[in-house]
């Protein structure tokens, strides 16, 4: 339980930090979401460089996802993806049922519209993992009961 | 190893956002530091909550600065504090002789410089944790050898 709530604390002060010094007047909430993307992107691309280091090669595109679902997540959430699901043809919906950086929230529909300030950075993670891996990826985020919620990632043939 | 790294990526990027994102000339460093130990004392204030829930009252200030040097040290660098010394006159240094933050800095004197800026959250982190405690105090850090550091903690008597 205490295991990962440095980084959950932290991880709320970012969202803080970032929506109380917005300057200038630069309201617009995409900024900001876009900041915590790419906070995460680069903290994706440190970690799964560290991850990785001793692993084998991986076989194909699944088999990296597998990686992100199981081992990623379990680093940075101590948790693995629910359910991973893909069409085959370049998407790819990871669930977690119970993620943590929802985890504080109240369950209740009233914080739904800050959601969005909660999953970013993790998108941003994902997007980063994947790009160190030479996969180039679009990843979205959805909320419907929380604190369940699903990441989609879009690959991006190059 | 890779316990800490999401956190320890995570406060790599803080830093670099505070001092990139600085605007409207506000070059001054000490403003940044501030801001980081802000963020390190509320990160501090709610860890030390969560893991003190279910302990026992603590005895006196030298039993809470054992608790900040065993437990805490623990949930947050995964070791403790290497030594542990006071002048039972409210003055505590606490000294890590491989702190977790500075790890990833080479251990050449040309980045002790920047050691102030690895440092400030981790006081704030400290002052946010004895402070929910009831204790008052002013924390500072410094560094000789990388990445050797002490804390001392200056107890506020009330």
């Amino acid at each position: 339980m205490a295991d990962e709530a440095p980084f959950q604390f932290l991880h709320n002060e970012v969202i803080q930090y970032i929506y109380k010094s917005s300057v200038n007047g630069e309201t617009e909430n995409g900024r900001k979401i876009t900041k915590l993307e790419n906070m995460g992107f680069r903290v994706g691309q440190g970690l799964i460089e560290r991850l990785t280091k001793d692993t084998v090669r991986f076989k194909d595109e699944l088999d990296i996802m597998k990686f992100i679902c199981k081992d990623f997540w379990t680093c940075v959430f101590k948790k693995q993806i629910d359910n991973l699901r893909t069409n085959h043809q370049g998407i790819y919906v990871l669930q977690d049922n119970k993620f943590r950086l929802l985890n504080q929230l109240s369950a209740g529909k009233q914080y739904l519209e800050h959601a969005p300030e909660y999953l970013a950075f993790t998108c941003g993670l994902v997007r980063g993992a994947l790009s160190s891996l030479g996969v180039k990826s679009i990843v979205t985020a959805e909320v419907s009961i929380m604190p369940a919620c699903k990441f989609q990632v879009m690959i991006q043939k190059i």
